[in-house]
């Protein structure tokens, strides 16, 4: 078996058929079983996925899209064939980063490829996991297909989780008063946030009209609707989240102009605290020869006392009006 | 009966059967009377609901969508069962926080069953008050299903009264020459606007679709219609508020520019009426030989004079021009 | 006759018949002589009311609409009956409030129903022309209906040229030298056209679907459709007003940032005329033994002059680089 | 002839038959000789239009329309005459204002009237050449009103060259180092674009709708969709041109800022460059009796040369970081 | 054979047939060979085009649209004629310009014609290699519009790749601590991104609509279809590019304010910095008799060793704060 196969194999009413996990002769087998084949592939080229091709007569297009996969997420039909394209994502908490994936999808009547390009950890575990259950798989590739697409959606909600933290995060540091500017970060929540949304957007419609084709058995279609109201509501969600980053962008820009404002205001009062004695001592400092407290005993002292009072009553005055 | 189920009975011609309240039989024993089942439930698990999920032949979508209850808005047709997806909302005023809970119904012909999730207070109200009418009760369930959603858009109404107050404090606030600076309010008041315009914005088609289903009988139509037209109005009010908070923010950010600029110049003038003083004093701090002024008998208290009469005029000048 | 029942009579063929002004058998003497009946009322409460709806055979939620009164502009059907909502619009010039007030209608094919929320002034003029004119009356309710909406639009239009003269005074104050800040004003005008808009934008939807409903005669279609156009003109316009708006608030915060950065050029250059003679009476301030220029004959005044010539020189360059 | 009827002329089988330009009896004529009529007003007053409109059996609410001529551009249909509504626009570079008038057509069977409000200068022109080329007058009225459609259109393109090339001057303006502050003219820029986006905004629409009218002879469909093309071309670049407006007032304000950080910086260095000797000169202006420099031979000149050694090695430390 | 001619010839079952290249009897020969012809043109004059014109029997209106090229990307339908317009990009990274040209084609039963306006380099390499590969001309004309377009649509690609790269530029700019100004890269960037958005944006539409008409053969349709959704995907990015620019002026704008805030201060500090040893220098130059500080032997030293620390410690404060 090719490495870039993850796994493949015939199911029959819900049963795995114990079979050698090579492609060739995959599709007449499970026709003769009454069953489909699945077919799980990571990032293969042109060349690894020429005998899935050949074996399952998939059109060209399709393939070369599985091959190079900078889809966005759509649904397209190639004869009988439902050729689905979907985006993973992940949120990568330390980096504050949206790891995209992109999942391809062919469905015919007797068998379902899955081609995986990036991180989409979970898709093995559903294949485990139906097949252990057994059950669903009675249904048929429909069933399986199902399975992938709930759990690409349900990973979503995690990503919302973290960005809603970070979110959280962000609205503490503008409005906190430690005054630091996370402008940069808030920009690239918002950057991350749009590839997301890209990401999610098209779903729903995808979804929905997926689960009108003839192709999807009736007793499936709650279930495609239902997925695709989850991912409505994912995307309704990363909406808003555009929507407030943009408002704590704005509010951000506020708030640095309101430091700035309290900084001038704290620089300007020791500035005047700082000019008042010297000008005092200017004022003595002339060279009059009639200024009587010149001559003075105390002369000095007193004025001493006169510039630490003028700027105590200062200090006391900006501390009262909140500007120190 | 389970704690979980607040109340259960079965309405026939507009009277409440006496009954035990449990659910077992409760579908068959509205079905004989030509009549139809009320089961409420507040929060229930999966296992809590087992029963009513049986006794009335629920989808297991529906249910797990009622057992975990983040959805939005929405209608959807399972079968002959509509389900339909509201959200409540209360305003708490002190925090100026929305907060918003969920009401899910099923409505089949011959029963109606209501999963509270959160704060929804007035639904056991709303119950009282169709068993003390009794006539709207003859109307089925669908009579029972509108006074619901007209209780839970009706509460909309204070929410939005709520909102409106405190948009009309911020405004004071940015306008008053106070000088506050209410960023962290505005911008909270936007999430909150932006979370209650999601819990809205879905309702009216959701609910003029709603009003069009077969299920509904002819003579709703016309109410279940006029609440959708409520819902509109709210969504509308909403999304002004979320226009208006946004003006609000940016109309804040020209007030502390502008306040700023206001600071500046009572700063810069204080230093001028300091400066001056420093530059006078300093001229007659000079040592030359020949400096007629300092021999004069009454030099100093001249100088003085001249000193203040210069601080006066600046003084009054800055006053004039709006500066002090 | 009540007195929330401002007027109401029979017309057949364009002719006011001669009856008391009561509501009991109006229906029926309508029907009788072949013509309308029309009623006009003024903030009813749900007592006063009820002649009015138990003779008309109104719907319980138009009535309940009309009594209460916070509804959006819509077009209803109740049964036969056509239920319009419009709002008046009024421009009060010097609060810059735009006053918004309400009329509730109900067409039957032998009646018209008028009802008043707020001051809708012209109300009863229209029924005066018309009674005076006549020919139109004999075209039946539909045409009333037509003369009410035509006046209720065509009043918006005074609202649109207070508005437009209130945005050319903002412009005007914006760019003015003179140096006000019209934040508020404009924020206000703002949140005005935001209401106004409310009021104007469902009506062009409504009105076309008025004008083809079965109920409207083919021959007052175009006129309906007529008052749609201009109610979309005017909502465009208003539309329009609200970008303009957001526009000036902006360009509002750059003049204030500029007006800013005049201001701290002014104030520096005066900062820096000043420090010049304290800098240079420093210098001549030094007690060392060996200064020449202190002990020559005309030191002082030369220093004075040196002083004022620095001081002139700065002065003449600050203005003409613009500073002063 | 009335002075607000321009022209009027009867044309059959391109040529323009020799009578007086008179309106009664137009239409006779005109069908007698199985060709059209076209009239060609300038801002008729109604009893001015009167004769037009008995002679053409228009409608009555074409007739208010054509007469007030404050109409958003339309297509409307009154029986079988076609009614459209256009604006024409010219550009007056000086002021940087787009004129914009209005033209509305009439357009039955057998005739073609224009009504002009304001500055429409080329239609004549239009008439002339039609008259001359005669071919195109074969194919009757729909060619004419193609002609003036085009001819309108066609016409804004000079209008985009316009405000194209004063965007460009405002870019310069804006990120020139000069320094001015274009946001008036920015503002009134975007102003008259959005007066000319709703003028230009609904034409397409309203062309591919004319386009498709049964009075419209299949040969001229496509002509009236690439004028419909050249309008949605128009419209685009206009929408194009207000959001790049929006962004040059942004970045205007960066600018300003940005300029105004750089004065702040002039202004510092140089108070810092003044302050250094007034601090020397302090200190050596201290009277305590053993300060050995004072008795120095050279103090004086050693210290008036630390000080022009400090101010110059300063000065050149903010031309180096670009403060000064 | 003309200049703007670049090259014509027949193709019959996917080979280029042996003869002259003109165009002259063209159209003849190819329907003879049961084949297509392909004509070449760059930037032809009215005059040019008159030939082949009048060979494939063009409209005058695709014909004009074809010469003059200020057209939106498009599709018209004249007859059975097929007309095209798309948009060539190119990104000249330099100047960070997006050189836009146009490709207009005409697609007839048994004809290709493809007219270029400005640089569209590749176009001739796609005749080159369908020549080679052959096989993909027995599908008719239809085949080489596809490849054209794919290629066209092919080249946007490294436009965005261009662009994506002067973003993060831009981006690492606007955070980085140097403090540059990239305002006018990020509005001519924008710039640059809006045009070419214009180029993109109504090509899905069209090339989806093209996917539709009965003149594709069945087996093409996927192509176009396939092509359509390139082109989504593309639009899409360029979309979040223009969001991503609007957010990064913003954000720039914050920076720009952080920045000046931070030389304030840093000035601030300075000034305090120089400001105390004026001040103490003031004192010591007062006049007064009794000042026994001045009589101390070491006072002079102490004085600076007192100026000295405190300027030291000012230092380190301002230093801890993050001010210097």
């Amino acid at each position: 078996m090719n490495a870039v196969i993850v796994d493949c194999g015939v199911y029959s009413h819900g049963v795995r058929l114990d079979r050698p996990t090579t492609v060739a002769g995959l599709r007449k087998e499970a026709e003769d079983a009454g069953g489909f084949a699945w077919v799980g592939l990571v990032e293969p080229t042109a060349a690894e996925f020429e005998s899935v091709k050949r074996e399952f007569d998939l059109h060209k297009l399709a393939v070369e899209d599985a091959i190079v996969a900078h889809q966005r997420p759509k649904l397209a039909l190639y004869d009988d064939t439902i050729f689905l394209v979907l985006k993973t994502a992940q949120y990568l908490g330390e980096d504050e980063v949206v790891d995209i994936g992109e999942v391809l999808l062919f469905l015919g009547p007797s068998f379902l490829i899955t081609v995986r390009h990036g991180d989409a950890g979970g898709l093995g575990q559903v294949r485990e996991r139906l097949e252990q259950e057994g059950k669903l798989l009675e249904h048929g590739p429909g069933a399986a297909l199902h399975a992938i697409v709930d759990r690409i959606v349900g990973a979503y909600e995690p990503v919302l989780a973290g960005v809603r933290e970070d979110l959280d995060q962000v609205e503490e540091q503008v409005f906190s008063p430690a005054g630091t500017n996370p402008v940069e970060r808030i920009y690239k929540l918002r950057r991350e946030t749009l590839e997301f949304s890209r990401a999610v957007a098209p779903l729903p419609a995808a979804l929905t009209a997926l689960a009108g084709l003839p192709q999807i058995a009736p007793e499936l279609r709650p279930y495609f609707r239902d997925v695709a109201d989850q991912a409505a509501h994912v995307a309704e969600q990363v909406e808003g989240f555009g929507s407030l980053l943009a408002g704590v962008l704005q509010a951000n820009l506020t708030q640095v102009s309101v430091r700035q404002n309290e900084d001038m205001r704290r620089i300007s009062a020791w500035v005047a605290i700082i000019a008042v004695p010297t000008m005092i001592a200017g004022i003595y400092g002339m060279n009059f020869e009639h200024m009587p407290e010149l001559g003075w005993r105390y002369g000095y002292p007193a004025v001493l006392l006169l510039i630490l009072g003028a700027c105590l009553i200062l200090f006391r005055r900006f501390r009262k009006s909140g500007w120190l």
